[in-house]
């Protein structure tokens, strides 16, 4: 094991150089604007007060940088990890309470245990369980919920919820009440940065700026729509009409402490911090991995469970509530062209600065121009093409985008995802429990034999070729023994059946015992069982076993090996 | 569909012949006996009035009898399924109470619904991811609890539970305590029992009795045991000496009705009788397959779900507790020499006529004759060979035996089966994630292809044939992606690679994005990336996709055809 294995930082700090360092910079202030108002509004979610949202989001990015393998993901509070650690600690202790506020540290501290022990345990391939088009729809799907969500922001209103059944009610039944000065705010910003996105760089390359320099410029008009809405608000007093804004914040950084072991509380809280773990990293990961997919690079899932581990017990070292990787931040941060996770510390840096001065000009912030930007970064997320193009591909995996689709919007991102690798998993499981079969006889003058329903190919009444095109496991073992038995009560001229066993790359012990009945009916029935083409690891598992020493026919290296030595004996009755 | 489909007793009924009968009376008869304090003890289990137990063994196994497909399961009240109905039932209603009753029937009811619905949409396959060894360790460790559980009235002790650790320690600690008179008749019982079934049958033959006849006089041997204890109390009166007797039954038929229906109730029970009925049909599925496997017959699980959804239907239309196929009392049928699912007809007219006449008889029967019989028929279900034979042929296979003994024995029978199929799947699963791959070469002067490793073979240094053994989906994907680009930093000389796919018996859609990566990344190393042997399904899902367009090598019929292909362009570089 390399030091680069642990420590992914050491991979491209070495390398790091100014343009790197401009983007990352340029990315980190964006995401510190906004990043601050949410991890407040996140933190408030959670049940504690609004400043440990803040705390949260100074040492996890911070650890993350250095443990993590994605270059542009973004630690912190996130939504539904914010609601899960209210939903675990509300029936326990009030609101607010001291007590709350230590359970919430616990509840990061046993999560970031359970992390980073996966990821010890290399348990990271559960990752490769989560499909491309099962993470696909979530993305999408969390998008629009994110987006619904952030509307009241953009109307004045008050609408917000986990699905689409407690979003659209209180959106539409409020559209009356719509705040105008407050809209106007929020479509001036999302109309300024729609057209910046899409024309900026163009235009300022037409003005003769060379393209790097124009990308920059273009990826200002964030901080350039929050420092205009901010000064609007200050010049204007638009928050005295009614437009609401960030507010005061107070202006401390956390003190690093550590939770006393109290195992009672431990053990209540030990399912849902395995919750949270887990749907936190299912989160981070899919993230991770749409991110890396588009810029054709990986992430090690195990490192991932390490590095985020890593982020949750640096939340409870620093008072915080449990992290994740999050979509709006992460979509803000690889949007203003973050290079690598640096700039998650220079973000770290800029909430402690920010934390610490410039307050009192966040408190004119209007939230309006905070959503406008998530919308716009959220927007940019939903994927219909990818629905599409699975459609025509498989039906299969086509079901479990609109499972998981259905499921998030319907209910809730937790929902969506075990909806979606649930029915992936079975919809496999499915598959390969009613194996392809298919009858081949040779391609005229070749040792090659294809199924009979597709190529012109030679047969004879008394021998069965028989393809398998399946690993033989317990799922399926009584489907082939049926389909054998049925050719055998189709054909009665025939004597000898021939698995061609090139598609089985695993025969398990159901499906032996499987085998062994059938070669024994087959003999009542007057009929050989043969087998060809057996795999080599297979071979090695059968040779002792009682299937091989009682089969009445033979084991041929290859498909043409069984056809010359049937083949004569067929020839004279 | 044919009528014999739905209703499997038109498939044996017309050749119902008299020796069937006999032995299906005497079977009727043995399992009337057993049956009979079983049911009352778990009808007192379920924490309804005892008598609720045997009227639900009338009703049910009679209605089994019409629609079920196993030839010897019995059905009635279960263990299992009796604690799950007092677990659901205990917290709502205090036990005996009338509401407790109707939630009883309520939950049968319902329970009776679920499973002709799953049976209507044919979900019957879900049985066969009950594997050959889960089943068969299952089997075992729950032999192995019903025979401690029936210790206590072999020993004259109370020691009951569901699991090794509530039973071994009252066990134990009430050695001393154990009743001298009980242990007596239950020892001389199975003494007897063991030795009629083992050298009563041969000894009778010795004597000039034909086959037939002996099988049957041997068979009579528990009856026999039955009156001759029956017999000893009412002479010596052996309970009043301690040992403990069946006592007063009550002498009455129930009353058919149908429970009222209430929503709310309904409602708080729907979980409870979703698990019970899962439980229940995996349960009698278990011990159907057993059986039908030693005879070499084949129940159909989407008809036990019909059937068994009807008995539980009836049981509900009787006043009774829910039902399943249950261990003792189908080993005992079997045992006994049951040859239809007329055994089951019988015994429920037997249990009604015991109900009316012979409860002042059955009063005397102390309760360890009953114990020793079906200690004796669940010992015979003990199966340890199976567990060597499959730790020689799968470690896999023998960790999920392992897992569902231990479970099944430490904590309870559903969490057994639930860690079985659950190993199974995932060792499935992950078996799967990380598929074999061989490069493969010309076996000389053949068209065959075989691993370089395994086999003297032709290769040549510029092509790379690949053989893929598995169906490329999701979980293996991108374990394929990098095996594929770490064989291609290994061969510097290398300039096409061909996949051969023979074993590709399917490419989801995440593969598809995954190959697609592939060949793009191939692409820009400078080799060519080729298919060979893709099957006739897998082909025609292909064909219209951005893999097959851009992909810069070709499709190749056979291997052999891609060797020839390649083999001159590496002649001239």
């Amino acid at each position: 094991m390399k030091a680069s294995d642990v420590l992914p930082i050491l991979r491209w700090l070495p390398g790091y150089h100014r343009q790197a360092m401009g983007q990352d910079l340029l990315a980190a202030a964006l995401v510190t604007f906004l990043v601050i108002p949410q991890s407040l509004a996140y933190g408030l979610l959670a049940g504690v007060p609004a400043y440990i949202g803040l705390y949260a989001s100074i040492l996890p990015p911070l650890i993350y940088a250095i443990f993590g393998t994605s270059r542009t993901l973004a630690v912190g509070p996130v939504a539904i990890i914010a609601l899960m650690t209210s939903a675990a600690l509300t029936p326990l202790f009030p609101q607010g309470s001291p007590e709350y506020l230590t359970a919430a540290v616990v509840l990061s501290l046993i999560s970031g245990l359970m992390l980073v022990l996966m990821g010890a345990l290399r348990l990271g391939f559960l990752a490769n369980f989560l499909s491309h088009p099962v993470v696909s729809a979530f993305v999408t799907a969390s998008a629009i919920v994110i987006i619904l969500n952030q509307l009241r922001h953009l109307l004045g209103i008050t609408a917000s919820g986990s699905n689409l059944f407690e979003l659209l009610p209180p959106l539409f039944a409020q559209l009356d009440r719509v705040h105008l000065p407050t809209l106007m705010i929020g479509l001036a910003t999302m109309g300024f940065l729609i057209v910046t996105r899409r024309h900026l760089r163009p235009i300022l390359q037409g003005f003769g700026l060379p393209a790097s320099r124009a990308t920059l410029l273009a990826r200002l008009a964030p901080i350039v729509a929050l420092g205009v809405s901010i000064l609007a608000n200050w010049f204007w007093r638009l928050d005295q009409q009614g437009v609401a804004v960030v507010g005061q914040i107070p202006s401390q950084l956390p003190g690093l402490s550590w939770p006393e072991f109290d195992l009672s509380l431990w053990r209540e809280l030990a399912v849902s911090a395995l919750l949270i773990s887990l749907v936190g990293f299912v989160e981070s990961v899919s993230i991770g991995q749409t991110l890396a997919a588009r810029q054709r690079e990986r992430i090690d899932a195990n490192q991932e469970l390490v590095a985020l581990g890593g982020a949750n017990l640096g939340a409870a070292f620093s008072s915080g509530i449990p992290v994740s990787g999050g979509f709006s931040r992460t979509a803000v941060n690889d949007d203003a062209g973050a290079r690598t996770p640096i700039a998650g510390i220079y973000t770290a840096i800029g909430i402690a600065v920010v934390t610490l001065l410039l307050t009192a000009v966040l408190a004119y912030l209007p939230l309006a121009t905070l959503a406008a930007a998530i919308i716009v970064a959220a927007g940019s997320l939903v994927d219909w093409k990818t629905f599409w193009q699975t459609r025509r591909y498989s039906l299969g995996d086509f079901g479990a985008m609109i499972a998981t689709l259905a499921m998030t919007l319907g209910h809730s991102v937790e929902a969506g995802i075990i909806a979606g690798v649930g029915l992936s998993i079975g919809l496999f499981l499915y598959r390969t429990s009613r194996p392809h079969c298919a009858i081949v006889g040779r391609v005229p003058g070749t040792e090659h034999f294809r199924n009979v329903k597709r190529h012109e190919v030679e047969t004879t009444d008394h021998v069965a070729l028989l393809r398998v095109d399946e690993s033989l496991y317990f799922a399926n073992a009584r489907f082939l023994e049926d389909r054998v038995l049925a050719l055998v009560a189709e054909r009665p001229k025939m004597t000898d059946v021939v698995l061609v066993c090139a598609a089985v790359n695993h025969i398990d012990a159901s499906a032996l015992e499987s085998l062994e009945m059938l070669d024994h009916r087959l003999g009542e029935a007057g009929v050989r069982l043969h087998f060809a083409e057996i795999k080599g690891p297979v071979m090695d598992r059968l040779r002792d076993t009682v299937l091989l020493e009682n089969l009445r026919g033979e084991v041929h290296l290859s498909t043409y090996a069984a056809w010359t030595f049937l083949r004569p004996s067929s020839a004279n009755p």
